[in-house]
């Protein structure tokens, strides 16, 4: 290679456009790659040229038109030379005036250098990762961050992208390389191996420098789930007994939260609640309005498909009316899922009390509320997050945890730890034990990255948005 | 005031997310007042910490929340020292990777700080203006570039950003207060007044330098307004006479460009066109949408409605069933505005010839076309923008433009400076005259924001964005 400190020299140089489209006061282009200290000397004027341009540093000028000549927008610039940028590779960064069309304008401009193309999604952490910035379980953290409904979903990947996980999982693999070491010992001297392989200290090491610690991160991939991807909840119920109103109430709730900032992006999410940090979405919305309908024109076929994809179900009541046997007939099509039974309309004369329900639907919890006056909303989101998290509460701040790819991982890495555990205990060769050891090694290098495979690779990036 | 040197001292520092709402690998947070530097310093923990926080220089670290110490998000953080900087005040922006959420969390902590709150609309643009960076012309630019709907607009927003206006509006005040300065000798020396007024002089300055840079200036309001309003067309037709598929095919033609770049907008514009850089909104595309409507039953009264707000109409005939009598109706019901007839299914075998159509409506632009295969949309678009532009093209690019309320003073600045013109020739008194002369110089004002008024800011700063 010609530049050998420079892996990347052959790379191409990409751009894009790294803020999102709408209304703000600064947009900004990202330029990764050997190009890019070009590009900008081409493009860019600074209003007080600087004898030289200074790395990390930010100028202000135009982006002016090779050939026209005319500023297409005032900017402020700045060049960030290799290794200490997002990429590893130079970066120079736009920030323009942020109107789009003009964004646009110049990421046209910027990709008729030689060697430059549009970025695809992901590539700039791609990059990152492939240049060895960061390893896999923070490039996913990346695009998790971006697509974290809860502040809680965020701070998880926060976390991650700090090192949590790759931390704590390069522990254990410095932990297996020891004991792998120890066998390779063994197998090189076998005469000897009584003496050098200690079985117990080894078993007892592979408990607790592997095992445990891979059971433990294993066992925050359930709370980790849950801040995640949320849970779908279906709100059922006969016509008119305030299924739309309840579900107006739980989003007005949310969003009194929410709009103490302004510029929410709430409004845009469809139906999606924040309940104490669980992204909770309501499924089927459409058919929460439509309140006219009767539970026989439903049918209990079209229920039933309504709940497969709930995690948990709100059976909505008319307290003010008293049970009905079609309340009944609709718990008995929720019957395989978690049901939160809501008594509604509690600010009128209720014939029956809250005691007579919960005894109708014993182990279920019963919530009474109000949609109209908000009365008792609070007691159905604390039981709405119980059901959520399985009363386990979530993942607490500032821990990373495993999402579902690593979890997999996770759970045949700590079979391979077993499996020599075992094998120590009966005496099996060593070189045997190696092979499963190796294997655990290599369960661990998929999730950080140093094992994966290309299509891995790709379907972990595509889920990124452009200019990440 | 305690700190002369910073006049700004007493003001609160003001805090708000700069980029939009959405999906994108940056996100930032500009701070802009003198608790910016205590701000940074609280808030960010660089990775590796300099000795003194450079000006202008991105540092990588964390903002970690003061009481938990929990990491919120990676970052790049910048200092600017004022006064070069976008307000003249201090600023500090936070870069962070673009989750929304946490942009809000750390904006909740930056608004803790004493003497901090959320900025309001276009209040960083206001304090740059106050502050003498920028004039007012400058400030509504920065707003209109934000606003604007073709590249074209932004492009003259960018003119008159970079001062386009301000310079030339500058010049003409410079001249008036020339003129005023002869004749304020003239008032103090009354006894010599004919030898210093050379009136001949006078007025052929005032001709020259003011009088008619006013009327060019002028002349560019009308290009200006085209580009950054646009025009309204209605699509007008009896029912299947292929008004939706034009509408369609419009859409087409135009995102066709659009699209070569990827993170477009323009899918959540509605139905608004570029039609060579005029923006062309399509109105009551829902009436156009249902074709099944016969003209009796829409009714000319609702036609007129719709042709209310039109600047165009488009009426359109179906060219394979030849003219027909309600085609004629709706073309008086138009008949107070620009109308292009459009002869749709050219694809088709036509019974009547264009030539037919051009003799029918004598003196208005007949375009042949087929919505279907797209043949003619070319011409149909060339005829729509010189409909816009009433065949003068548009304002050059480079070249700033008056806007609305600019033009208002101008007139204005031009009816007092011409007046002045009058009464030099009608011999009046010059402390007369000087009060003429001193109008024309506030109405300049007013466009520069010397002399404007606080309502007048207030409305022009409510139209900005947050973060702007």
């Amino acid at each position: 290679m010609a530049t050998p400190d420079f892996p990347d020299f052959n790379e191409a140089t990409i751009a894009a456009i790294a803020t999102p489209p709408g209304a703000g006061g600064i947009g900004i282009i990202r330029v990764s790659g050997p190009q890019s200290h070009a590009i900008l000397q081409q493009l860019f004027q600074p209003k007080n040229p600087p004898k030289k341009i200074i790395s990390h540093r930010l100028y202000f000028g135009a982006v002016v038109h090779p050939t026209t000549g005319l500023a297409i927008d005032e900017v402020l610039a700045v060049y960030m030379r290799a290794p200490q940028t997002y990429t590893r590779e130079d970066v120079v960064e736009i920030h323009g005036h942020g109107s789009y069309l003009l964004l646009q304008e110049i990421l046209a401009l910027i990709v008729t250098f030689p060697a430059t193309r549009l970025a695809e999604p992901g590539e700039f952490t791609k990059r990152a990762f492939l240049n060895g910035r960061i390893d896999l379980t923070q490039a996913e953290a990346v695009a998790e961050l971006l697509r974290a409904k809860t502040r809680e979903g965020a701070s998880l990947a926060v976390s991650q992208l700090r090192g949590g996980l790759h931390g704590e999982i390069w522990k254990i693999r410095d932990a297996l390389v020891a004991v792998r070491a120890i066998m390779e010992v063994a197998i090189d001297f076998p005469d000897e191996e009584v003496e050098i392989l200690d079985t117990k200290a080894l078993q007892a090491r592979l408990v607790l420098e592997a095992a445990e610690p891979l059971s433990r991160l294993l066992a925050r991939a359930e709370g980790g789930k849950i801040i995640r991807e949320g849970i779908s909840v279906v709100i059922l119920g006969r016509p008119n007994v305030g299924k739309s109103s309840l579900l107006n109430c739980l989003l007005r709730e949310d969003r009194a939260i929410v709009t103490e900032l302004p510029g929410t992006t709430r409004d845009t999410i469809e139906e999606c609640l924040d309940i104490k940090g669980v992204p909770v979405r309501i499924v089927d919305t459409a058919g929460i309005r439509e309140t006219s309908e009767a539970v026989e024109e439903i049918g209990i076929r079209r229920a039933r498909q309504k709940l497969e994809q709930a995690d948990l179900v709100l059976l909505v009541l008319d307290g003010a009316e008293g049970p009905h046997s079609e309340d009944r007939v609709l718990f008995q099509v929720a019957a395989d899922k978690k049901v939160v039974v809501v008594v509604n309309k509690i600010d009128r004369a209720l014939p029956l009390s809250c005691a007579h329900y919960e005894a109708a639907f014993p182990g279920v919890p019963v919530v009474a509320i109000s949609a109209t006056t908000g009365e008792g909303i609070r007691t159905l989101e604390d039981a709405v997050y119980g059901a959520a998290t399985g009363g386990h509460g979530l993942q607490e701040p500032g821990v990373a945890a495993p999402n579902v790819r690593h979890a997999v991982a996770l759970q045949r890495a700590l079979g391979a730890v077993r499996q020599v555990g075992e094998g120590l205990g009966a005496d099996l060769p060593p070189d045997l034990l190696a092979i499963d050891l190796q294997g655990a090694l290599a369960f661990l290098g998929d999730i950080i990255g140093e094992t994966t495979t290309d299509d891995v690779l790709d379907m972990i990036f595509a889920e990124f948005c452009l200019g990440k």
